[in-house]
């Protein structure tokens, strides 16, 4: 690279944000950036890659890539979830040849049809030789653990331990819901051209959704997501209040009956497994996020038998989910490139709810398939634009951007932690 | 990059070049030279980008991309041409989503409604706070100048001063055919598959015409682009005399009626503003690039009432232009990779001109539209050739080429006044 | 790159590979590997480039690009076989704009009509002024030899001297089958997903073979490519004895009537040119590579009258050749990026056979169609999984793979010896 352009630090970029303001462009389009981000953040982390209902039967396999490391999730035979890497250990080859869903036997590699048990042990080589210790060429597992309907993985040899706090957090807020007895009705893969701290940053703030998400904002309540009172009149400073109270009464109520409310907060610098969890008011009846606000599966989750339970919404790294009385979305985001990250979303439905008698599709999926699409147009803008050279990072609306800040914030200490 | 290939530095490059000679390949194929090309040539330097017939009413925008910078020209309501970055000051997004042609009332982005007047300034955020000034908001001005139709930008702070002898020499040979009444007939986007200075060296010789561009021989006298001597017989030599003798005249007529003819060239290594300028005498009728050498438009530019005006030739560092008595076409470059460059071509004539009555859009156009997709074939050879390891930079043609020696030699004095 | 991820040099990559296992994933992916390996093993070894029938007549032309080089084969007047780069010594465009086969009277550079003899030498440039000297300015030429049907070049200066034992060694075993005496019934170029050590370790064992290639096992004999007694029944053992006792009768007779039989192999580590040839008996008939092990084409090639001949088999470094009795299957790779190869082949029957008469172009070319699409699928999963940061080399069959460990000790010798 010539004198002309000067090529700053990892480190420098970091340290280069404003606190309150976004990030400078190159930690959003640069290679190098985007490869130290997939190690840190999705090599290191748990991570989400799927739900139960992916792999209901054993055999049943679910494959997922993660950056260049490819991941097996199989039910093995006695119904437990195990995970391995989709590489054999004799040549390499991939196992399963795509991503997505299938069902096997064994393990069986296409090259030399090495072939591996659904416990990971090779079963059969030919051609190896006495000398050949089977035993020391089994399938490399992967760490794997489920919450409700997620399952997670860990590539790292030692997975962070403060995952037990979003299991212990989680695990009560989920269960009257039975998440694991659910059925995929719909999944959505799309490829955003943007970071995916942007798809991140997008999704941490709802500033966007009033002029963006038409359909969304039927089921929201817009000051759940910030609110500045600076020059508002009398009528808009009532009616904030009166959001408040409203909602107040609603969660009380909600607490009384047992259903857990309390905001958590796991996001702060020193941790590694940052979620957040709340339990949102959903406009109008709610019940649900549709159009109409009501449930669109009349067959409700797990146990439930009340339809207005509102939306248990939790917040990861690179996920999010919203849980209500007839059906769950669970989205998370995969880093295909420095413009380019997956978006798969899931909804579940209780497992005997039948389409066109439980539920209609379409009414199932039409606020998220919809907001789905159009945050895809808005990170492709903003990641465009960052990559400008006349972006100069804008200032956080510290009313309905603060969570970007967090979410900063914790970025640049993972990164440190990790020695950039 | 291992020990077996040698990465020389974008200096030794330069310096490796013969007096006479092209340029070696690298300086087209490299990633790192072509970023510097776009810093140095694109955002440093006056840029063409586009004419004042894309935006002829307040609020018409013409969003233009100059490598990762992006540009929004807009008409205001006192009918300037105004120009900005297409960043808004927020998070960055792009406020005009993609290039082209809009019209708007502000400029609005589209990720949080920032709403900017067209003068720039912000006029509506919310949720901001009192803390937040909209007044050190506004979008980011860039320079913007007008010379006949051609409307340039200048991306650097402390835009080059010479540019005001483009102004000075070029506004009186466009007056009569008042330009900025004019609309735009047709235009043409084509991506060449390579390098921009490959775009330009074939553009600044016509020693390729002959055997090339059949259309366009028709209307070019090939001596205005060289004649070597050497070996000719008498018939060839006396042929070129009479040609030398013919062009003075017509010359000599035309600059006795006012019509400025006079050659000027600001392109030694101490000029930012690269331009030629002379009016050509066009074989045949003299009246048109056109199959027939005959106007294409009957209804004449501005004040003009004569057919036989030939044409005003502009060559800039990455652009070019005709002016005739019926119409003018305007094209320039854009660097897109060291292997991609958009070329745009854009034909005007008199804004009251009427397609199907007063012109023909085919024969308008016949001429241009086949020269420069022949043009974007030798370019992608060329291109493909230089690298080539076996490609040794050949020697010009000091009868043909001697332009592109000059264009060389500015190239590297530009490079090495900027620290390369 | 931050300090997250270390990157090894190109050696220590080579020297972390453990003898008896595959490379190290970076030697399949990494750019700076793939370039050091077009310089090393395709810019300055002897080459496959095509075959004879490629240019049956003076004034046809074939042209190849090995990386960024392109070669135009030309046979001349004289119906010898030349080469030249490429590469107008002009400016450095293409004479010949695209590869394969074209026919030509000179040839002409289609930018500003150099004009070169069919000897390379420039006969026509206009402009160039009396200081020109043409005599200077000649194509540059490309070493070339033929070697029964295979053409093959050289781009070093000085080529490696002992392709004269693949010359000594291959000519008498082609000479029955008279293979500039043919014509070309069919080619088909594939681009395989993966490095082009890969399509060549692929190619090096048949360990894959029997779960992969229905097609081809008909005619194959498994043993050919290794076996291993240890753990095989009574049975196996039995057979697999049966088994050398026949392919040595039959060797022994092929032998006793002058057919070339014995296996050599010029592959240790201080070879420049790696290959390997014998006879191989064909399963069945002993005929031919088709279904029914029976020729398919019922003209035989050159002298030849008997139909069981086996399969005179070639490898070299980035190709491979069969040569039957009724047709030789000729196929040859080019790296195209880190996971992008070129594979091109060549099915040659007799000159004067005629299709639909002599041969069925379905049976001549199925088995090698069907397997050459089922090696690309191999490659294509096996370089995915290698670069997987779950990959580890694992060990190869020293029963099945024993070529692929001299492949890769020659691989890195070379490497060595060319300063790596």
């Amino acid at each position: 690279m010539s004198s002309v352009i000067k090529i700053k630090t990892h480190r420098e970029l970091l340290d280069s944000r404003q606190p309150g303001h976004g990030m400078p462009g190159e930690l959003f389009g640069r290679q190098d950036v985007f490869e130290t981000d997939v190690e840190v953040f999705f090599h290191k982390l748990w991570i989400l890659v799927g739900v139960t209902a992916d792999v209901p039967e054993p055999g049943d396999v679910h494959t997922v890539d993660i950056g260049k490391a490819s991941i097996i999730i199989v039910r093995d035979d006695d119904e437990n979830i195990r995970a391995y890497r989709n590489v054999c250990r004799h040549r390499g080859s991939r196992i399963m040849k795509t991503t997505g869903k299938a069902t096997v036997g064994m393990l069986v590699c296409p090259y030399h049809q090495w072939t591996y048990d659904l416990d990971g042990s090779l079963r059969h080589s030919s051609h190896m030789g006495k000398d050949f210790d089977p035993g020391c060429h089994s399938l490399i597992p992967v760490h794997v653990k489920s919450v409700g309907a997620h399952v997670f993985v860990c590539l790292a040899d030692e997975p962070p331990e403060d995952f037990s706090k979003l299991e212990t957090v989680m695990t009560p807020r989920f269960a009257p819901y039975d998440l694991t007895r659910t059925k995929v009705a719909h999944e959505l893969e799309i490829i955003e051209n943007g970071n995916w701290k942007l798809v991140m940053e997008n999704n941490r703030e709802c500033y966007h959704c009033a002029g963006t998400h038409p359909e969304l904002v039927n089921s929201f309540q817009a000051e759940d997501f910030g609110f500045c009172p600076d020059g508002q009149g009398e009528d808009a400073l009532k009616a904030y209040d009166d959001y408040v109270t409203r909602n107040a009464a609603t969660q009380q109520a909600w607490e009384k009956d047992g259903w857990i409310c309390e905001r958590f907060e796991s996001v702060d610098e020193s941790v590694h497994t940052n979620f957040r969890t709340q339990r949102l008011v959903i406009a109008g009846a709610n019940e649900s996020q549709t159009m109409d606000t009501k449930v669109a599966c009349t067959k409700l989750l797990g146990n439930v038998s009340r339809r207005n339970l509102g939306d248990v919404h939790m917040w990861g790294h690179h996920s999010w989910t919203h849980v209500m009385s007839d059906h769950a979305v669970i989205a998370y985001i995969l880093p295909l490139a420095p413009d380019k990250t997956l978006v798969r979303t899931v909804w579940l439905v209780h497992e005997d709810a039948v389409e066109g008698v439980d539920y209609d599709l379409r009414k199932l999926t039409e606020v998220w398939n919809a907001t789905t699409n159009q945050d895809a147009e808005l990170v492709a803008n903003a990641h465009n634009g960052t990559q400008d050279p006349a972006y100069r990072p804008g200032p956080f609306s510290r009313f309905t951007e603060a969570p970007l800040d967090e979410f900063s914030r914790w970025y640049d200490a993972r990164l440190k932690q990790s020695g950039v």
